[in-house]
């Protein structure tokens, strides 16, 4: 019943033009969401409209340092009964590694109701054995951790072959997924440039080097790198920080119920 | 008391700067909102707040075929009595129209609680006789009907005159408007350019061979579109593809309580 | 317990990497929001969610004037509850002061539940006398008054010692803040330029002539512009039209939550 090639209010009218993508529980086709901080109605609305169509939700940054405790636990449980995984940002996770204090990070993440850990070192420096502890200690405490590789800032950037390094260690250590970062924005960032145009290159450097692609989640704020993502790699490409605005929209855009790729594949013309 | 020169509550404390704005239901102003995924809780307080200012809702692309049928169903009866006009993108219509399923089409839609109907071949190639065809069959079976001029796709470009026939034919067979496209980001594409300003030739091109402007829907979805629009065309210009959270800020803009527009018609030095 | 430097959720689990965040009522470290139509529900969410967060809700432009009145009044009260202030916009006022019904605008706003008032001329022209009274007249009225400096149109440009001489004249006149204009989208207005980069240079010519910077609010939209001021002034600067979706994420970056003021303060390689 959901997603997948059954659509629902229009369901048997029509044939879904581009097919094949996924259901929940997905294992490819995942749709990150990023959070800024929606409030408990306004994503229990979220929930009841695209739900099946988000696999998990990150609430960005350090922005759930800022909730009430009760509001916080509220949220992260109309999020669980949405069969929708949600993990506090990974710079946040950054600090309490900075911090020493990790454990209690993961105890804490634990009692707000968070099912999902992002490991990252996007801003901090982390050593290769850090983050294999981090990623284990994480999957020990029974979340699902998805692992980033990449830096926020345009001055640092990793060697891709430290990327395919990175990529398999953390799949090796226990990652679901590893996701290449493009930070909010999407520009000036990893595989995008200052317009926030995909660096196809780039894409194919990663890429070259990983035995599964469809263990990467790629960053893609923006709807033509959504599309050139879409393109390159199929209806189900996991793609990371979505607007939540901007799901059903993505939906369309997969399955071609948007011009970009209906475009592709219509084949006559149309007639009554 | 809806909409037009009484405003609600600072009504008789002022003077509206520019007078003459229509009421609904309205024949010209219309206000054509382009709804991503918006769920009921968030539909229902846009519609007490800004209900007076939308005169339609399209539920943009194929966005509609990812709702459960109940859902859809009360998002469209909460639109309906707001009394603002509910439609499928006409890029969701090119599919059934392409896949032959076009009765199946209006069936649906109709069931599903939707008033409107929009016409477009933005993406697949239609003849002149299905294009009228598909209009008269929508009039017929109950739907308001809004036509597309224009291709999404940059590569293709509808000459004018062929838009101005297209025009006029679709208002002799039951057109209500017809929308001069410019997708959901208006950039690069009919009437602007790739930075999404008004390539102001071309608006007086199409307008040069039309009877009736007040027919024509322009698609605006960037504040200095809709403002170069309202000075063109004044208060009441037809806008389309506004995003939910702008409806007040244009109404504002068109009725001289945002700067841009307040400033043309103030006229001394004010006092106290 | 409301902001500062106990977070909620997380409280006691880490040190918080910029510390010295104000709490409300504040008198420094001010956000004001910018509110283009919230209905009632998403204030009521928003609230719940980011009230600590908010000092000033300004319902932008004249949007105000679309309201039913009870529905401002609701959407006032629940501000209101918050410990928010909430105020008309600036350019609402100018109409009222061109019309030479001051009175009759602080009267009306006192009865639809506003609690502070924006003194602006950045349409209109005003003279000094009457952006004294008008400032007074508010302040007796009971109103919060923040007064803003600057001109909307890129055109008019206001000289700086004008801006210095008006920031001290409000300021004695009774104004808690004054505004530094950059309107709803920070582009091509006051100390930006047409790319939304800041003009330091400008920004240090405003702040060499006045007393005590905290008394100024920057109008800050974009997160690049936010965090040139946070590098400046500090955790603490006062920062106005913020969108309502960039709260949580703008408190982030405040106190080092996110990663452009972590990077500037942890210390060393994080471990485990």
């Amino acid at each position: 019943m959901l997603g997948g090639d059954t659509l629902k209010a229009w369901d048997e009218t029509f044939d879904i033009p581009v097919r094949g993508r996924s259901k929940k529980p997905r294992e490819t086709g995942f749709t990150m969401v990023i959070d800024k901080g929606a409030g408990v109605a306004t994503t229990e609305d979220l929930m009841k409209t695209c739900g099946d169509y988000i696999d998990c939700i990150k609430l960005g940054f350090g922005t759930s340092a800022f909730y009430d405790r009760d509001l916080l636990l509220e949220k992260n449980e109309i999020i669980k009964k949405a069969n929708v995984y949600s993990m506090p940002g990974g710079t946040f996770l950054e600090v309490f590694i900075w911090q020493g204090a990790y454990d209690r990070y993961l105890q804490r993440a634990k009692k707000l109701g968070f099912s999902a850990i992002e490991v990252s070192d996007g801003t901090i420096e982390m050593s290769m054995e850090t983050r294999k502890a981090a990623i284990k200690k994480a999957v020990d405490a029974g979340f699902l951790v998805i692992s980033e590789v990449g830096k926020k800032s345009p001055e640092e950037k990793i060697a891709v072959p430290i990327m395919h390094q990175q990529i398999a260690e953390d799949l090796k250590n226990g990652a679901f997924k590893v996701v290449v970062e493009a930070r909010e924005a999407g520009k000036g960032v990893g595989i995008y440039d200052e317009s926030g145009t995909i660096k196809k290159d780039e894409v194919e450097a990663i890429v070259s080097g990983i035995d599964n692609p469809t263990k990467l989640i790629w960053e893609a704020p923006i709807k033509s790198q959504q599309l050139a993502l879409i393109n390159r790699f199929g209806v189900n490409v996991n793609l990371g920080n979505i607007p939540p605005e901007d799901i059903l929209a993505l939906e369309a855009l997969r399955i071609g119920l948007r011009a970009d790729t209906l475009k592709q594949v219509y084949s006559k013309v149309g007639e009554i």
